[in-house]
């Protein structure tokens, strides 16, 4: 009899970032607790931002973030690589290098071999130790799906931080990373996907965001990264925390080859329409077809940064970080006005 | 139709520290793996220890772990403050101060309703707030299973940290807790466990380990705390990683109510067969009954502190912690040796 190869989409029901618990319900159940703020916590659960800053007293911020999720790709050194690189991304969100890692691994003993976890932990550490940043160990339980991710700590020079908050109007906006990883991925648990899309994928989910070294000295206003809660959850995460309105340019929106084909057959999971509801009532397109709007909620894992860029500086911003991020692009502009983003043509 | 009350050890197979990967297959495959250990990460995986140590450079630690674990008591509230206590204990560990922790939150929308989460994060704040630390955010997926943790940072000056790894010849061991929460929690889910039992050992799974202050300027040659993986499996740690032997006396050990009773009843589950399997080959016992030997591996939650401490100034350590824990007691001592324990009667 041959043995198949174990592929780790079938053996859950949703993978990566599209099993995000649904942005709308959190907030709620966030917004009747009643969530101390000692004076050190400079950033903490109040703007919905990437990861907590707390001051060490020294000049630095310490960035804390932790990010896990069930399989996104068959291949247990991708899926790792990918937890890994999610879970880094939102040290690089805030501005800061990530130093410390530790493993969130759930197990299911009874239906995976534990020699997958050879593969699963050397694509996860090849990506930390890539990142400057170290295994300082972990916690791992016995499960019914394998979930993986990390609890990341890194650092930042106070005056260096990036937060959500800081968006203005006259600001440009730029996203680091091509959309689309929400749907590829579900069309590539129901056998839909080509190889060539998956993995193109898969190679911008594993890049690191590593953008802060390629524009220091220049000014960020805001940053986040684009994940879970799809481009436009984000930013309107983004938009709220700094009290301003995104416009946004569909045409601009870098795409993954395949996605517009995969959202045109309405290739879709659950969190594309948490997403879709948890905006609603703050976003507004104008031309655009269904298949953009599910573009603009679809569910990323290790998405891009979205930075909040003085007009000013922004196209030789978006030169620098072309260098790395092929994909990168201008998308839109921030203004005056309530929390809300309006997708034109 | 009377609505009953939802009983959340129903809703998963195992639970708590119960639920950990086996001690004894995690150590294999982090035997296998290559994990870079930069000179700042003064503790890493290498000892098996509660947390990380992160050299900040200005003469303290960063303190880094995590822990996390499906239900092991039935009300949300408890299981909260027994989830945050859990964790926080690692920083308590090595003997520094938890400062900020990040919710790790598997939720099961589809099985329990959504306003459970308010008595189980308000558990979990009030643990926090005790505690002098704060919530700092964290990341909820939708999963089949209720699990809750959290990641947590604290601080601890570089010349006041314990490890797992100074344990001397001629130390004394302290426990600080009771042992039994193994069994008396897998009692309470096959429903053999009278509510006396439950509410003590809930009452003992919610205390912070508080220690340090009772106890500064004492010196402490080695801690760490004891949960999943047993008295035996932590106490071998403590040994492998200081190279010595401990020698633990059976009729020292405290012991929460009931908890001899069911272990009598042999109320299991598996961790108690996969920490016996662990520890099997280093650990000898004398005049043991099956209870009492069954007591060395129950796996616990929230369980003690376990130091080693100078055999001159044992007994004072002792009486000062008893101010807070009454069950803390001297259960054996160190020896040098190879890393082993032997429990005589």
């Amino acid at each position: 009899m041959d043995k198949q190869p174990i592929r780790l989409t079938e053996t859950v029901k949703k993978g990566g970032c599209a099993a995000k618990l649904p942005a709308g319900q959190l907030r709620k159940v966030l917004q009747n607790l009643s969530i101390p703020k000692p004076a050190s916590l400079a950033v903490g659960t109040e703007t919905m931002d990437d990861a907590c800053l707390w001051d060490l007293g020294d000049g630095r911020y310490m960035i804390q973030t932790l990010d896990f999720f069930t399989p996104i790709v068959d291949d247990a050194r991708s899926f790792g690589a990918i937890a890994a690189a999610n879970a880094l991304s939102d040290v690089y969100a805030m501005g800061g290098e990530p130093k410390v890692a530790l493993t969130i691994l759930a197990f299911p003993t009874a239906h995976l071999p534990l020699e997958l976890l050879q593969p699963l932990m050397e694509g996860a550490l090849e990506r930390i130790t890539a990142a400057g940043a170290c295994l300082g160990g972990g916690h791992s339980i016995d499960d019914e799906t394998l979930k993986l991710g990390f609890s990341v700590t890194g650092f930042v020079d106070k005056s260096e931080a990036w937060t959500n908050a800081g968006a203005k109007a006259g600001d440009a906006l730029i996203l680091t990373k091509a959309l689309g990883t929400g749907t590829l991925m579900s069309a590539l648990k129901s056998k839909k996907a080509s190889s060539e899309w998956i993995d193109e994928a898969i190679q911008s989910m594993t890049q690191l965001n590593q953008v802060r070294d390629l524009i220091m000295g220049d000014k960020i206003n805001a940053a986040t990264d684009v994940t879970g809660f799809g481009l436009a959850g984000h930013c309107l995460q983004m938009c709220r925390a700094s009290g301003v309105k995104a416009t946004i340019r569909l045409s601009s929106l870098p795409v993954l080859a395949g996605a517009m084909e995969c959202l045109n057959e309405e290739i879709l999971n659950k969190a594309h329409y948490s997403n879709a509801a948890y905006v609603d009532d703050n976003v507004s397109y104008s031309e655009a077809t269904a298949s953009q709007r599910w573009l603009c909620v679809d569910p990323q894992t290790s998405g891009g940064l979205l930075l909040s860029v003085p007009q000013s500086s922004a196209q030789a911003v978006l030169e620098k970080i072309k260098a790395r991020f092929a994909h990168a692009e201008i998308i839109g502009r921030i203004e005056a006005g309530e929390a809300s983003i309006v997708f034109e043509g």
